[in-house]
């Protein structure tokens, strides 16, 4: 475990620039920042669930106007409990070749056929439940599945990188209500995980040790279980961003097994009530960190998959667009001191 | 000029991944995407001007209730026409040293004093006008104040990087209405500045020309002044994005001289309008892009500063935060068509 450097007590209260060696970002701590004022009208917190459920292609019954079904849970069963199916709007084809590179490299642009596999997970029959709502077990169900489609998307050589997300409440994205998540399999290793695998690795050689593994201090800890903990992270790139990572190293998310599924389904329906209570029912995404595709056997030594939450609070902005650096006007010590003392009941 | 990998008739229609010489960040062109329906209410594209006169700090009369002023255009005259302040909710302290890198190696946590300067130009003394209603000669004014602030902050030697950028409207993350920008001054090269160093010197070693002389192609142009170009980039990372880009080869914006200011501030102009016909008057962005401070001559063979214009169109989510990796529904072959045609009387 390393140690932290602030104390135990509150966190410093001047502006600070932090980085760690996961994301090798910048970040802003300023908490004058926090008491501007706006002459904007605040957005709502609450998520309006404004479609009904007779209108809602992804509610039980209304299976036809969806996109094809990949595999449900149970198999063949009317009564499921929940759907992946192909995203009606992908992003990326699956019905076109897995072309090569088609780099110009005099004009320095390059073009990649868009190739490519966009799903949705349906995580529930019901329009009115939430995946909070849900039991440990159920939530489980749902990480499994995430798990079991990567595998069949690792069977195609051109898919380097499979991005399972979340987009939970309008100014999160979301564009539907019910209740659901999205996986995409992309032929590129993508910027932001490269950045990441590049640090973590800068890090292990340098010490010999993995960087997630001794992201745990105590100071920054929200919760933990037999095999996870969830904390938030010593450089989060937004007020009260937190991350669950298992305990034992591993680097690819998919080889969570059923058990431990269960596990992480418990500790994440913890940290999203924690949330929804703290911070009123927030817009939020998440996202699940893993590592490439395909064999790289020193990657495994230094890359250690997690899950990141992210309730939407302030928005990306001129500054954050031109640099790429992020102001956050929480210091991870506090978000971690409040979310740790919430009381669920 | 480059030549273009598409014809000049319309863009492809199945999904594309691009990538540019420039921002050297993955792209992904998917016009399927455009049609895809929400359940949620749809955000308006109008930005309600909800202060009255009399509440603005910003505005003329009301100067008190600002943080201290920094210079005003023109000196000294109570009837100003623009102003440059210091942040009342400042990210970053000018009250605090420059300290050192405070590397904890072992723990892989990098902490920096959060020094720095954050200030704001208010571009006009009445509430009511927009930066777009202002004539190219008054634009002309605000950027040669963006010059003239930029190099007293480079005397100070801790200073690594400037970032001017605007905010307009509530959903582009402006919490004050009247037209105003922000500079911030800030004691580290940020990732996206760094990233798109790299990525031109790549570039230029491979080629030995600029990415950004490079980037003009017929069919991503907009409009053309005698020294300055408006394009949509070939993987730009948001819909109906534009670039204002010097035809000299030049490194730092601040050497803009008031002539071309003048110049720039009716190609800004320009290009602000055409984006308020076409899209509805969105909330929107820009950013100046430079170049660091401080002395690296082999730099200014393969920088050339550019304005990156963003019109506020849509959400990034779980997709984009986990993956660094964007969705644009539209080409910007045939953004730049109609931006080229947009009649603005
Ligand atoms: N009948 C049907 N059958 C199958 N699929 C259907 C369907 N009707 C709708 N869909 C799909 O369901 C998905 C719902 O996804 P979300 O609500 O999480 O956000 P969306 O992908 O729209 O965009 C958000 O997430 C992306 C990715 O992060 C951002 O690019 C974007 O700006 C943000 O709004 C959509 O992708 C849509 O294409
Ligand atoms: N009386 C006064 N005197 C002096 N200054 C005053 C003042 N009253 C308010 N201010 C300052 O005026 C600025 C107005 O800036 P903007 O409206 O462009 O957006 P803001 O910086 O709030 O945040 C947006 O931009 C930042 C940076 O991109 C994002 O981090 C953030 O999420 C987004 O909402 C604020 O920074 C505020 O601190």
């Amino acid at each position: 475990m390393a140690s932290s450097s602030s104390s135990d007590s509150s966190a410093p209260q001047t502006p600070q620039l932090r980085k760690d060696s996961v994301t090798n970002r910048w970040v802003i701590f300023s908490p004058a920042r926090a008491k501007r004022p706006s002459d904007f009208k605040s957005k709502s917190p609450v998520n309006p669930n404004q479609q009904h459920q007779q209108q809602c292609p992804f509610c039980i019954g209304h299976e036809h106007e969806c996109a094809p079904e990949i595999f449900r849970v149970p198999p063949d069963n009317p009564d499921w409990k929940l759907r992946v199916i192909q995203n009606l709007y992908p992003a990326l084809s699956r019905d076109i070749p897995a072309a090569e590179e088609g780099n110009n490299s005099d004009s320095g642009r390059v073009v990649v056929n868009g190739f490519g596999f966009h799903d949705v997970v349906i995580e529930t029959p019901v329009h009115s439940v939430q995946l909070s709502d849900l039991s440990p077990r159920e939530i489980g169900e749902v990480l499994v599945t995430y798990t079991r489609r990567i595998k069949q998307l690792m069977s195609y050589d051109s898919i380097k990188y499979v991005q399972v997300f979340k987009n939970h409440g309008a100014s999160a994205g979301a564009s539907m209500s019910h209740s659901h998540s999205q996986i995409m399999a992309l032929p590129v290793v993508p910027p932001a995980v490269a950045t990441r695998l590049g640090s973590m690795k800068e890090y292990f050689d340098q010490t010999g040790k993995c960087s997630v593994c001794e992201s745990n201090s105590k100071d920054l800890l929200i919760d933990v279980s037999a095999h996870f903990i969830s904390i938030v992270p010593f450089a989060a790139t937004f007020p009260f961003e937190m991350w669950i990572i298992p305990l034992d190293h591993s680097s690819h998310f998919h080889e969570l097994d059923s058990e431990k599924a269960v596990e992480l389904g418990g500790i994440l329906k913890l940290v999203l009530r924690k949330m929804s209570l703290q911070l009123n029912n927030p817009p939020f995404n998440f996202m699940v960190q893993t590592s490439p595709l395909g064999d790289n056997a020193s990657q495994l030594l230094y890359s250690h998959w997690f899950m990141q939450i992210v309730p939407q609070l302030s928005v990306v902005a001129g500054f954050e667009m031109g640099t790429g650096c992020y102001i956050n006007p929480v210091f991870p010590e506090d978000a971690a001191k409040v979310l740790r003392e919430v009381k669920v009941s």
